[in-house]
């Protein structure tokens, strides 16, 4: 998800791509790109122009690659998430208790933010401003499966005795919201706790807390 | 903070203002607008001609009376949040357990975000994006204080045996994080959990979610 930028193919002249595997290439660059810029900035006000300064193309190569910039960052969006389902459905599927596979994705909720900080914020973005078509792609690859998730193991917690009864919908708030603010809200902790950037440790910190906090939030008992 | 449309003052013909009256009022008319904007569209993606047409006053105002977009958004947070420092110190100072009052922080909390629903990624846009002096201004006003008041009343959780001890950044983090996340991701909701609308009810019901899963993540005995 993360490749290290010195295994990138040699940067070619701006231009237009030559060969298809430079084309290939080219459109890897501009997603590689633009994932580099935003999770520097932790930020999707990003421009087309830096994206493409980024990595080292002609600007115009967005449009005809991804008809847009709004095109290329929904192709991110899913990319980043390819396996989520699958991800989400093997942890239901394993032989564990409701509350050790909560615990389990809460931590693993932490580490996705930190790969991918701007996650949220880009989804929220295609949502609400771009085409009734990309977001529904968005809603239904990303948003419903883990709606779906927290319902099944609700359901399992409260039937294997570990879970209260929640409603799904508020925990998908409270877990997805305080993974977002790592990220989202990092320029404030500079002012509140002089926190300058957020690190592994911090986000491994956080992690702990949160899935305690959160376990111990949704316990069958008080 | 929210008046009725109804009470507004009879809009002029766009242009410059008249009188000093008309010209406080114009003022406090683009506050208004860029308020009533945002907050339909839960988004502070807004242009300042939208503001001005909602306000029916010409957009050169805004840079007359707020040199530009950023330094009306600059006010209106600040605005927005005048009496906060004094809630917070006043709810600091009650006689209550430390408990007792996160609970009322907390529902205080989900209802400040139903007023203003836009409210904290306006802070991270100035914190983020404005000048260094915006940024310290908003950092020392919004910030500051709600991290010191965590920090006190963690303390003081600890001393009276109802809370366990935590790092005050990560309540910020989860306690802004997911009332954050009931308007910043309301458009995800009607994907995950057919709820097209986040209303009254919704947002009560929620406030008494977090209010208990949070409490019982901080409470003293597991």
């Amino acid at each position: 998800m993360d490749p290290d930028p010195k295994m990138r193919p040699p940067a070619s002249r701006a231009g237009r791509p030559r060969k298809s595997e430079q084309r290939a290439s080219a459109r890897e660059r501009l997603l590689e790109a633009a994932h580099q810029v935003m999770s520097e900035r932790s930020s999707i006000d990003v421009s087309v122009q830096e994206i493409a300064t980024r990595a080292e193309l002609n600007v115009a190569l967005i449009n005809y690659y991804f008809g847009g910039k709004d095109g290329l960052l929904l192709e991110l969006a899913v990319m980043h998430q390819s396996r989520y389902e699958a991800i989400l459905q093997h942890l239901l599927d394993s032989p564990q208790t409701a509350e050790m596979k909560f615990r389990a994705h809460i931590r693993g909720m932490v580490r996705a933010f930190r790969r991918v900080p701007y996650l949220q914020r880009l989804h929220h973005k295609i949502l609400r401003g771009s085409s009734e078509e990309s977001a529904t792609e968005v809603g239904a690859r990303l948003v419903r499966p883990l709606g779906e998730f927290y319902r099944k193991l609700i359901e399992q917690g409260v039937a294997d005795g570990t879970l209260r009864r929640v409603d799904p919908m508020h925990v998908y708030l409270t877990i997805v919201g305080a993974c977002d603010m790592l990220y989202s809200g990092s320029a404030s902790l500079r002012f509140g706790f002089d926190v300058d950037q957020v690190d592994d440790a911090i986000s491994e910190a956080y992690a702990e807390y949160l899935a305690k906090a959160v376990l111990r939030g949704l316990a069958a008992q008080a």
